[in-house]
């Protein structure tokens, strides 16, 4: 594989920014690092087959492979500024990499976050990006700032891109799972009012224990307030329910808000996000509002 | 695959330093960065049976895995601060792991240079590290700044590596192959004096080629100069030039001195260094001392 040309022919996009001192064409690339800033930096690999299906368009693995990174940083309050990507593919397929490149370009523009630097090598399919970004100093929004008396809100719609995975699904949750949206707007919002925040991969009652766990609270949920797409309100609601639960690959936020913050927090975020429950005092707890307890993974009766 | 449990068992390491603001355990890391500084980052991936051999030990792919990054800093002339970690597993072997775990850890902790993130996924064996660094602003050291009357050195021997990967070969090279040596005790005096510097990954013509394109010069050897070792010199003396010329993995550093600064670098950097030619205004070329000239892939009689 001629490394060069490929990263000549798919990867050099625009000129770069001014705060890229040495971009590709020499051993590394060097950035320049305003004052008064932390460096905030999240690393993911998807691997066809494990990540994503086969038979997902090379757009889309493109636009995924950054988003899932940057919704790492809009979970942490973080602007994105800067990735970089390795590569490793089982041949060169033009069609493939005109399409990889150019959802993941869409997707960088969009946020302006650059191309700093990578590897392509031959072997099994596989896409790592590092994304950098900055947050002000001491400001990055953690898992472990929930306080009891806390209101717990998600951003967008849960439990579309779950149904998207299975073959039957509409076009709207394939779309949710093939191009989630990182939730970069909302978090420039929350990363003011929240105590603490995480994004949605593993699905919500998984990361929402990963808040309590941090926090050292429990949690009390109402279940009949969780955001659910049309698609999902059509369903059968046991199904969406344990879609909207459990389901991974959302990449919403998922975060809490002090309660005298609430007010000025909702006049500014509008509709945006939904308040779907209360941090508590108890030891790591998930109740809903009749008090039955759920775990991470769901209700026991989800099991059957 | 309990990814944080791999995590847990084979990643965590020493408490981080100060300047980790927020390590494992959140969305992202948060990273300190000092003022008067610039970022230099650079990313590797190895693929088992591409840039190592299948047989490899565990230990030596944790050491060269890190070592083909830290060496891309020594070639900036910059400071290894932290790094990620992309491993993708096509099963657990908790003895590979092990092996790789201590490999990686050892080079880490003589550098200095610490695990901040990462991610581990299963499918065919592959490793992405993304090394981060520091640099005093503006005086990373580029391919592009050599002269006409530098001169031209390299570290250490050249073509161990290239002979390591012959099954006939003796322990030193196999040595040199799987344990390559980051030269950043030698970086931190050349990147006080150098002009110009790149690390040999690819063959020393190879990476030279790149300085000249870098710095539109050319260069003319004194081949009877190129330091060889023990085990080189012992062998047939055509094909040891071969391996010193375009044999890759030495990760030797091959730099520029301006002439004026020449004898204080002597005084420093003593016989960690050969001088093996000089830059001239030719364009591109490279000719030995007898004025035959190279191609970035050495003599044209070595195809034969």
């Amino acid at each position: 594989m001629h490394e060069f040309n490929l990263i000549q022919e798919y990867f050099t996009w625009d000129n770069p920014p001014s705060n890229i001192s040495v971009a590709v064409g020499d051993d590394a690339t060097v950035l320049d690092f305003p004052a008064g800033k932390q460096l905030v930096t999240s690393i993911d690999t998807l691997i066809s087959g494990v990540h994503f299906p086969d038979n997902t368009p090379a757009n889309a693995v493109g636009h995924k492979a950054l988003a899932v990174n940057l919704s790492d940083l809009a979970a942490m309050g973080a602007t994105p500024k800067w990735f970089t990507l390795a590569l490793t593919l089982p041949e060169i397929d033009r069609d493939w990499l005109k399409g990889f490149s150019d959802g993941l370009k869409a997707l960088a523009d969009q946020h302006h976050c650059f191309l700093v630097g990578g590897d392509t090598t031959r072997g099994p399919l596989s896409i790592s990006i590092q994304v950098m970004g900055l947050v002000d100093k001491g400001r990055a929004l953690l898992r472990s700032g929930a306080k009891a008396g806390d209101k717990i809100y998600v951003t967008g719609t849960l439990g579309d891109a779950a149904v998207g995975l299975q073959s039957e699904s509409d076009d709207f949750c394939k779309q949710r799972l093939n191009y989630p949206t990182p939730r970069l707007a909302e978090s420039r919002v929350i990363k003011d009012y929240a105590s603490a925040c995480i994004d949605i991969s593993d699905g919500f009652l998984q990361d929402l224990s990963h808040i309590l766990k941090a926090s050292t609270v429990g949690a009390n949920l109402k279940l009949f307030s969780l955001p659910l797409s049309t698609s999902l309100k059509e369903m059968d609601q046991k199904i969406a329910m344990k879609h909207a639960l459990s389901g991974g690959d959302d990449y919403e936020l998922l975060f809490t808000i002090p309660e005298k913050k609430e007010k000025e927090f909702l006049t500014i975020i509008a509709n945006k996000a939904t308040c779907i429950g209360v941090i508590n005092k108890s030891k790591e707890q998930i109740t809903d509002e009749s008090g039955n307890s759920l775990t991470s993974t769901g209700y026991n009766h989800f099991h059957d």
